[in-house]
Parts: C-alpha cells; structure tokens; sequence
C-alpha cells in the first residue's frame, strides 16, 4: 500500500508527533501536514521511535499541494450529517473497495484526517474521491486524530489472506486413545471405576478430552504423570 | 463481544484516559486496572467523552483478581524475545482464534495490556490462555498503549458473521487456577514433585490446562477424579 497521511490544520503538535509514531508502527513513511496552527509543529517528543518522520514530514501550505501526485484521494469523516455525494466506505471494507477499484502500490493514496476539533471541512471533503469512515459507537463517537490514524495504518498494513502457519504437533486420534487407554490403567489401579458406573465415567472422560486440542507436548506430559501416579497406588480394600 | 479491557501497572493516568476513550469509541466499557503507580490515576483530561468510564472503572491489587471471572484471558506482546507455550495469535486473526475456540458472547474476555515501559512480565504472560500480538514494523515496533488498546478495540468490535450459540458454561481463569491447585494437592500426596524440578513441572501443567478449553463440566470431572486418587496414595518411602 502506497499510502501517504495528510493531516489538516492540525492543532496539536503532540498529536503530530503521535501520528508520526502511529505511521512507523505500521511501516508508513510518507507524512504531510497542511497549515499547522502552531509554528513549532515540528515537536518530536510523542514521536518515540519516528522522530526522523516528523523532521522530514512535508508541510504543504494548501491541500492541492498536499495531493496533487496521488491517484487517489480519500477524507476521513463521521460520515453523518453532510451530504456527501461520494462513496462512503467503512474503514474495514477500504480493503475490498481499493481492489475493486484497481489500485496497486504504484498508485499513490492520500488518506486525509481533519483538524482534532472540527475534522474536514466542506473544501477539503470536495477534493476527495471518497469517503472512509470509523465505524464507531454512536454514544461516543469522536476519535482522539492520533488513535483514528493507528486505526487506519493498521487496518492499511494488513498482509491479505496471509494465514500463520501453525508449527505445533498436535496430537492424532491415535495418542488420544493411547492416552485414555493409559488414564483408564490408573483407574484399574486406584479401583476408581468400581465407584460408580464404568461406561459413563469413561464416556464423561472421552468427553472432556476429545474437545481438548491436545499437543504432542500435552501427551507426553499426561503420560509422565499417569505412570508415577499408577505405580504410587496404594492397594484397595478387599 | 464481551470484552474487559486491563491495564497492568501502567504508569501515565493520561494514557489510562486516552485507553478509556478508545474504549467508549468502539463501545466498549468494562475496564480495570491492575495497581496503577500513580495513586492519583482517576485523570480524566485524555478521556473525552469517556470521563464517567475511567471515574468507574475498577482497580485490582492483583492480576487474579482483575481477571478471575473471565473464561478467557488473553495476554498482549510483541511475541519477540520469550519462549511463549501459548497459542500467539495475529490480532487480525482473532475473530477466527475465538470464533474456532467456540467463544460467545456470555464468556467475558479478558485483555491485558503491560506497562509502558516494559509490557507484560512473565508472572502476567503465565497466566494468559493465550497471547495476541500486533503486527508492527520491525524498525518501529513499540506502540503507544492507547494506540494499541484503540486498535484492539477496533478490530474487535468488528461484526461477526452471526455465530452459532454457544450454551456451553466454560470454565473462568479462578476456576482453572482451583484445578491447578487442587492437581498440585495430588502431587504433593504422591511426592511427585520431589522428583523432578518442581516449577518446571508446575509450569507445564499450567501450560497445557490454560490451553484446553476447559468446559465446568471438565472442571467438575476432573476434581472428582483429583479428590479419589488423592485419598488412595500410599504413604511413600521415607
């Protein structure tokens, strides 16, 4: 994802700092800031980690400037009460709405964040190709700037399809039933199915075990401590 | 998604604000924090529009009870550096993680969040079922905690596609920490423990019940067994 942060007139040095920490976080290098408020914006010390993006950052004095070489324009918004007359896109489905539209890393996309108190305003939403939107809860819906860019770059930075391969040796229907056949030796051992009725306490226990996602490393472990524990039997009462 | 938000001793009462308004922007609202260094850790500054959740939210002497009546605990890391023997799970794999461990809304879900500094020690992560790690930039890879709790909380209050209802009662981390106690009951009786390094024996039975899945009736099983083959040890050799 060729991915460029824009922030507009923003107010708060700190949170520009922030962004910039949030950015590099997620392997986003590509920050400018339209018109900050203050004229020392330049603050790194809520940027631990990514000061250098901060020193580097561009700082446009329109948002033309600002994304005038991007092939795609988005604004973040609340996405009530406007009339926007361009797709409106939950951040979540960014995703699928890029690929539908055919956009590759070549592509360079300018995703815009507003101003802490007032967001976009009407001149900059029309400059956009569309809409993205947090959904967030309707009792509390104003984001901090900084957490609603983590949020965008980590959703952005996502690898598609890309599954974790599990490395763990589980166990096979095999040393399950190696495993329950040693459990019901130490039950021989303690007397303990004579208590009460056989089939249904080895029923319970075939139970419990079979929904138990066992490792190998689970096994052997068990294993180890039904053979102590069998040898460790005391004879029963005749 | 019933989700408990925990910090464990974190340091700045502005952060544990700003984690309060990344919490109420995706809905969410049970948060505890476990023993704050700042005694003066109710600073709602950073909470806007979360104010009445940080004035509300708990605080625990101790990781146990900030978590003991979850069925599910959850511990986050960068995964880098230690011997985890837990499931480490991509947060973007989350959903599918709780969705195929049969997870629904009735079971609360506990996830801690360590310090600023140093993120959660090894007596924090021991007590974990399992560990959820945020992919990052490996030049940029530590968040700021608001930053992360704000993407935790945005990947999870994500709508699932409707799962099936899940009525099984599972058991909660005091209920697991009960079993462990009472099988160390066991070994005590059978001087298991003398023959071997003890907490390394201790930590693998930790290790393989936090990832069972267990069901009360599990629980109830097993206790029932503990109980039996405790009474039948023999004295051993002195």
């Amino acid at each position: 994802m060729n991915l460029r942060i824009v922030l507009v007139r923003p107010r708060n040095p700190l949170n520009i700092g922030s962004v910039a920490r949030a950015m590099a976080n997620f392997g986003f290098d590509d920050f400018v800031v339209v018109s900050p408020y203050d004229p020392v914006w330049r603050e790194t010390v809520s940027a631990v980690g990514a000061e250098s993006l901060v020193l580097k950052a561009g700082c446009a004095k329109s948002l033309d400037e600002a994304v005038g070489d991007c092939q795609l324009v988005l604004g973040t918004t609340t996405g009530k009460g406007r009339s926007l007359e361009r797709p409106v896109v939950k951040l979540h489905e960014l995703g699928a709405f890029l690929k539908k539209r055919g956009v590759n890393d070549r592509q360079k996309i300018a995703l815009l964040f507003g101003s802490e108190k007032t967001g976009l305003g009407n001149a900059h939403l029309e400059k956009c190709n569309a809409y993205v939107t947090i959904p967030t809860s309707s009792a509390t819906p104003s984001m901090n700037l900084s957490h609603a860019v983590a949020v965008c770059c980590y959703e952005l930075s996502k690898k598609e399809s890309q599954t974790s391969v599990e490395k763990t040796l589980m166990a096979t229907a095999d040393d399950r039933e190696r495993l329950i056949k040693h459990i019901l030796q130490l039950f021989e051992a303690a007397e303990y199915l004579k208590l009460d009725s056989e089939t249904l306490k080895i029923t319970k226990i075939r139970n419990s075990l079979l929904q138990w996602n066992l490792r190998m490393s689970d096994v052997r472990l068990v294993h180890g401590i039904l053979r102590y524990m069998t040898q460790r039997m005391k004879p029963g009462p005749r």
